[in-house]
């Protein structure tokens, strides 16, 4: 039983920007009790929120209605089987994506996919969410590596899709087996991720691990006065690093120095901030800024598996990119230590700029060339529309993918401003559409975008997404008012 | 104007097991044009067969009757555009696969599918069909690698999924853009991914090349004496190929001798026969087989992006798997003519089966350790029941993906005897059930395998497929009879 500061934990998200008030939260632990929740909430017309591990960013795990339960599958952790031959990972939908990467690793393989919120993120939100992160470009989207889901559709349905258990009605102990390749009709599955809930909710997960563990990782934070300049060293990265580049992750310079000022980026391992290449003086502020940072910073991270090959391409990389004029510094980690405290650099981003005040986020897909001028344009438009307020905009996110994280925060203002959201939307989504971008590259619609979604898609395609919602949750009773927008 | 010859052609599929008699074949040159047909044939209830490259093996673009059209995107071959900063190739639904490979290579990228086909199959059918290929879990499957997809539905409609071009009514000339990560709805392009033309014409495919071209690519045959030395073999390629293991391709002595003693593989570089390793005349016989093949050849290739690492480990690989008695020898290609000698031996097991007589054709996923006992166990079936028959089993493929290639072959009959395949069917496919697998890896279902489906699925899920087909295409235009059997 739970006591009503746990209920509200279930209430409110990880942004603390989206609160419901819902007074039931339901643990299953079982795939057939999901499936017995679900029958009845479809009879009885009960709107349900599934919730896995809360840490999404757009309102997609919070009630809107007070009359909803959320259904958690957090005490559904069970990881049921690893084949070694296939390398595919079957558990169930609460599993922390830490502990499938840990027992990924003890097995020799790595998980392919990786997210900052890795410790307390579950394999069925990511999942639900087609979350993409760091190693998306290395180790491909969920849609490759998802080769098996179970699914309880919002009439109780259990459907398996490429999952056999030897023992069916056990949540453990049994061992599955799961086909890498199979074309046996719509592979329905596909619906289900990224669906946020809306058709059904996911029990298990069969992952495909098809890469041996890395024997070697090496990782380079390089320095950038330029996006020019970021496109050559991505155009080096993959022409030198060619089949063993895992990452290649951007960060501006305002949110590289929140961060490196920043308790976040202290780890048990000393400052990670230390690894950040710094200008130096004579340098500093002939492009009319002073900072001792450089306008755009690159984290390299290579995955191979043989270090001296690896060591030595990497090595390469950096020689190039600094002869090339790619990059102007460059710092190569020395060990695992390091390379962990660089990451730490990117991953104190989310946390460093939460903590400076409200932070309005955006999670766009934009041609890497128009990522400059779509911030000024920001920049430019906050200036003259909210000149009153102190505002840092920041930038980081998977260049590779064209994937940008923009964030505006209101510093030391711990609320929303309605002018800055005024300010905001739905000029941001326009252009991001004017550029031919995503609304939502990676953290999905929710509550923060599902209204937008008309804009986005063409009639035809909206129309069916409609069918597909109404065929499969006639009553509406899956995640209400998310994803997809009320009035489609 | 086709005459009556060239209609026969599109109406005979590659193993000329499936004959049609539609006198209509249209060959549009535009997605508008398509769309015209479509909502023509959807308004009329005109059965609608979509071909594009018509070499499949399951008989999925072939009419099965006479009322009904082809529709062909023979002639929509253009490829639009290529974007270097992501990797993605964008083009018409026609294009052959073997241009869309050339294309990539041209602009330093690698297309992430091949096929034996490639010369004559096109993008468009790959796609619908969900073709799988040799370098599956190097660079992942056409759901990971398809980004961008625009369709014709059964009604006309044309639906553009991440594809957004600058000049939208015309085919060429024009460019596209499409995000790698896009979280805004449903995928519904997953839906099309091997529907196999059943739910509507796909006109475009954006295609995610995201790899460099290989600068080296290196390949050496295995041979091995037993499937649990294959898998040891393939453990030790997992571990020092790593990162640069790209195909591990299976061949079986029947196979292989048939194969070696073939005009089909002598190329223009001489026989590429020589290239497999024979058995020394003391070793030969004591398996009871006085062949001179070993019972199982492996076919490992790498592509990297450093010739002498490449080279170092693949010299690592083929060494350690002596040692270790992985293989019990093997042969490294000493150029790219030896190793694209290697491939024509590998290619080549298609064409020569089938000039040897009727062969019944088996696309089916099993667990690697069950291989051996499945096709013992159809060897004594056939002995048993089709005695008088001289018939030659033959097993290869994608032994990684745990995908198997199973032909039956009665040596010198070239037309169907009813026994053989009452002798197989469905016997075969309760066979591959029982062991977990799937009865078709990556050929799909056509008209060969579809009546099978309620063998595969439950029910919900055979219903929900059901729904979606009506939804999508409620006067069942779209090539009738195929992929949803008409019983569902």
């Amino acid at each position: 039983m739970l006591d009503a500061n746990e209920v509200e934990s279930y209430n409110t998200d990880w942004t603390k920007h989206y609160k419901g008030t819902s007074s039931i939260v339901l643990r299953p632990k079982c795939t057939q009790d999901v499936s017995k929740i679900l029958a009845y909430c479809h009879t009885n017309h009960i709107g349900v929120v599934p919730q896995a591990g809360n840490t999404g960013l757009v309102g997609g795990s919070i009630p809107m209605s007070s009359s909803e339960i959320i259904v958690s599958v957090e005490r559904m952790k069970d990881i049921i089987s690893f084949d070694p031959t296939t390398g595919i990972l079957t558990g169930q939908a609460g599993g922390i994506l830490q502990d499938w990467q840990d027992y990924a690793r003890d097995n020799r393989v790595i998980l392919p996919i990786d997210l900052g919120s890795k410790g307390s993120c579950c394999i069925g939100g990511t999942v639900s969410t087609n979350a993409g992160g760091q190693y998306y470009a290395r180790y491909k989207s969920l849609h490759a590596n998802v080769v098996g889901l179970e699914v309880v559709l919002a009439n109780g349905d259990i459907l398996k899709f490429n999952i056999q258990e030897t023992d069916k009605d056990s949540n453990s102990g049994c061992t599955v087996f799961c086909n890498l390749k199979d074309n046996t009709g719509y592979d329905l599955k596909h619906l289900f991720i990224g669906a946020e809930g809306s058709l059904g909710i996911i029990t298990k997960v069969a992952l495909w691990c098809s890469s041996s563990y890395p024997q070697s990782r090496c990782a380079v934070i390089c320095a950038c006065t330029s996006l020019e300049q970021v496109q050559k060293c991505l155009y080096l990265a993959r022409q030198t690093l060619g089949e063993t580049l895992s990452a290649f992750e951007f960060m501006d310079r305002s949110v590289t120095h929140l961060v490196a000022n920043s308790p976040n980026s202290v780890t048990s391992q000393g400052n990670a901030a230390t690894m950040i290449p710094k200008r130096i003086s004579s340098t500093s502020g002939t492009d009319g800024d002073d900072s001792e940072f450089y306008p755009y910073y690159i984290l390299v991270e290579t995955h191979g598996s043989n270090g001296l090959h690896d060591d030595e391409k990497m090595e390469r990389f950096l020689e190039e990119s600094i002869q090339q004029n790619a990059v102007e510094d460059g710092v190569l980690a020395q060990d695992l230590t390091q390379l962990e405290s660089m990451w730490a650099v990117r991953e104190s981003c989310n946390p460093t700029v939460a903590s400076h005040g409200y932070t309005y986020k955006y999670d766009v897909s934009l041609p890497i060339s128009d990522f400059e001028d779509f911030a000024n344009d920001l920049r430019r438009r906050l200036d003259s529309k909210c000149s009153s307020l102190d505002i840092a905009i920041t930038n980081w996110g998977h260049i590779m993918d064209g994937n940008l994280h923009f964030n505006v925060t209101t510093l030391g203002k711990f609320d929303m401003e309605p002018k800055v959201l005024e300010a905001l939307e739905p000029y941001i989504f326009e252009s991001v559409i004017r550029r031919g971008g995503s609304i939502s590259a990676e953290h999905g619609l929710g509550q923060a975008k599902n209204k937008y979604l008309p804009k986005v898609h063409g009639a035809s395609t909206l129309a069916l997404m409609k069918t597909i919602k109404q065929v499969m949750d006639p009553h509406g009773i899956m995640n209400p008012g998310k994803y997809l927008p009320l009035q489609l």
